[in-house]
């Protein structure tokens, strides 16, 4: 087919920053975790993009994961261009330890990050941040992590978002049929 | 709750390398793509992997998307090590131009990738390969590109393994409502 940026599924996040002390807000579908120890997350920005002002200029950033729920909000973040609109009412913003990473409260996850590294690889820069902090809306907690069923997240694909379906099987067990087989 | 390593959603792809002559296969959930021109894939990968030999051997890695049909398969990749059981026969190889990128056959989407570049971040290392070719099955293209539908990849969160769900929204569309009410 030729070389094509394909992966299955992609989140769509909002990465908050603080460009010129206004909070900001754009969606992204390329961002992942990049590290356990310490724990990290990388997410490839256009080189254009007004967040990444922001980001070299705080060395701060977030990474908030809205709910199906906010589909209308989030999008509304990826079609409008932080230069030319102010999106710092879309979310209420709060802030942790590091002051100038703006995170959205109505998102039920969101990661505080500061800036680790980053690698110029084209038309995009992927940005390595260091999760400094982690906030958990609590209705979306099953014991001490969060459910994604609860978390309810946007997944993102060739213009379209979709949710969460059902349950396939338990990871690091369903292989053990392999095994077995052999 | 303490920095913590969480993102929804997350996929569950198969990393394809070449360690000594035979092909290997890992699970990896920590994998996005990294940039649109030219296109490339990140992969956060344990130090420790048998994988990242392969990788640093021949530059070259395939990541191999595979359908919740093959979560017995890909889940024994999680749990086994490349360094101790050979998982040259879990999968039927195949190899593009790269030569020594195997990619599985069974998989519906295969990106073969050229080392490009990594990023030491501390327990992981962050592979940056620049997608040479992609592959896909031709029954999960819907026109002439893959519809995640008929990709029906594995979603990875928590010890578990979900199917996509529902449709919920247009993207760059959807956010148009909340420009109405402004």
């Amino acid at each position: 087919m030729g070389p094509k940026t394909l992966m299955y599924p992609m989140p769509a996040v909002l990465v908050g920053s603080s460009v010129g002390g206004k909070p900001n807000y754009m969606v992204a579908a390329w961002c992942s975790i990049a590290c356990m120890v310490p724990p990290m997350v990388s997410v490839a920005l256009n080189k254009a993009r007004h967040t990444l002002k922001g980001i070299y200029e705080n060395k701060a950033f977030s990474v908030n994961i809205p709910s199906t729920g906010q589909v209308v909000e989030a999008d509304y973040c990826g079609i409008t261009a932080g230069a030319s609109v102010d999106k710092s009412k879309v979310f209420e913003s709060f802030y942790g330890k590091l002051r100038t990473a703006p995170m959205a409260r109505e998102c039920p996850v969101s990661l505080e990050c500061k800036l680790f590294n980053t690698m110029d690889c084209g038309s995009h820069v992927l940005v390595v941040g260091e999760i400094v902090e982690t906030y958990v809306e609590r209705e979306a907690l099953a014991g001490n992590l969060p459910d994604i069923k609860k978390v309810d997240p946007l997944i993102y694909s060739d213009g379209r978002y979709y949710r969460v379906g059902e349950y396939v099987a338990d990871a690091f067990s369903a292989g053990k049929a392999y095994k077995k087989r052999r």
